[in-house]
């Protein structure tokens, strides 16, 4: 048996989201049924997470496992050719036997955009959130600080989040600005659920000015997730890499 | 009568161009209908120029004349509240009687983005013209400098330009390129059919080693059409800006 790691992109405007279930499209039944028709067998793929509906990725990670003959090389091209447009494989990997997309994970990236301005966009609305009220993002940054380095993320953490601890650590936290547009960029070692969406939801309230950039601090510690305050569409989200 | 000038994004995607025509939709109808339930009059926009089927716009600019009561600060938004997702007003200005927004036009810049890697695009592919082969973008920067100043630009039009002299200038053209995404922006006096997407083959042509930069003079010079090679599709044109 071959083991093959493959990189993804997908727009998942159209899908509810990575994971197999029943009586939704979502992007894990499209690309095993795209596999099963390439290869004939019947296959699985192991997903380094799930993603929600209308999250996009430009860097999702899956593995699977395959009897097929047809020489690496050729699996990325003969995979996107029973794909539709909104899912691509970037690129193909025969891996160690071993290897599991989601347990050998050390980290992810997601980006988070914003358009900040008073009329809604046409041109990338299914890739970009509009937020109306002016953000002061000097002060999204300095509040960005505080989510830095390891702590109990239990405030940014919605029900439905399997995991054992809700420790994690930030590693990168970036805000930037492009005149109307505001890129977030943020890694870590691992994330909770929804936990990047609720994350921006409060950097978007110090940007409102509705709390200081120091209150972050005491929403990390008070582990409550009613302190964090709402969450952003998943529109605006991409997950843009997962590490090895 | 009130003239009203307004600014608008709109993704073309799903519309068959500017232009009202009959059996199919274009942003000319929507707009005018949009405009027309809300003033109860019959209107008619006066746009900066045509766009072809599939091309979007960030700064489309139109004029019309109204009755209307309406306080010009409210039009924006009361216009957008009767339109589709894909086109959104982003500001209206009242202007005097003369103002008409094709002949009061100084010019135009366009945007034209590539994304250049061997696999497809999935997120944005409406907004992004791939290509495959590797481009060489430094040659294509150097053929670009032979399309700045004034030149009669018959190879770069199609039939159908119904303009009346083909010498055109242009004042910009930036080839930027970040990972694999190259962005041109080309700004000049105004623009023949498909001139910018006749213009973007050529340099691709370019970038593929197929002519040297140095050719490009030589096929400005021909004025021959079959000379500048194909044309690339509408989805990566995007009219970023109309001056005045």
């Amino acid at each position: 048996m071959r083991n093959i790691k493959i990189i993804i992109e997908y727009d998942g405007t159209n899908y509810s989201g990575w994971q197999r279930q029943n009586n939704v499209m979502t992007i894990q039944e499209k690309i095993e049924s795209a596999i099963e028709e390439l290869t004939g067998e019947k296959t699985q793929i192991t997903g380094s997470s799930r993603t929600d509906a209308g999250v996009h990725a430009k860097g999702y990670t899956g593995n699977f496992y395959t009897n097929s003959k047809i020489v690496i090389e050729k699996f990325t091209g003969a995979i996107n050719s029973k794909l539709p447009r909104d899912i691509v494989i970037l690129q193909s990997f025969e891996v160690p036997y071993e290897f599991h997309s989601r347990y050998n994970s050390m980290g992810k990236m997601y980006s988070y955009t914003i358009i900040n301005r008073r009329q809604a966009v046409a041109v990338g609305r299914d890739y970009i959130y509009h937020h109306k009220q002016i953000l002061d993002v000097e002060a999204m940054q300095i509040g960005a600080q505080y989510f830095m380095g390891t702590h109990d993320f239990s405030a940014f953490k919605n029900l439905g989040s399997s995991a054992k601890t809700s420790v994690r650590t930030i590693s990168r936290l970036d805000i930037v600005k492009n005149e109307e547009i505001i890129k977030i960029y943020i890694a870590a070692d691992g994330f909770l659920y929804n936990m990047v969406r609720i994350i921006v939801g409060a950097l978007i309230r110090v940007g409102e000015g509705k709390i200081k950039p120091s209150e972050i601090k005491d929403i990390i510690e008070s582990k409550q997730r009613s302190k964090a305050g709402k969450s952003v569409p998943a529109n605006g989200l991409c997950l843009e890499e997962v590490f090895y």
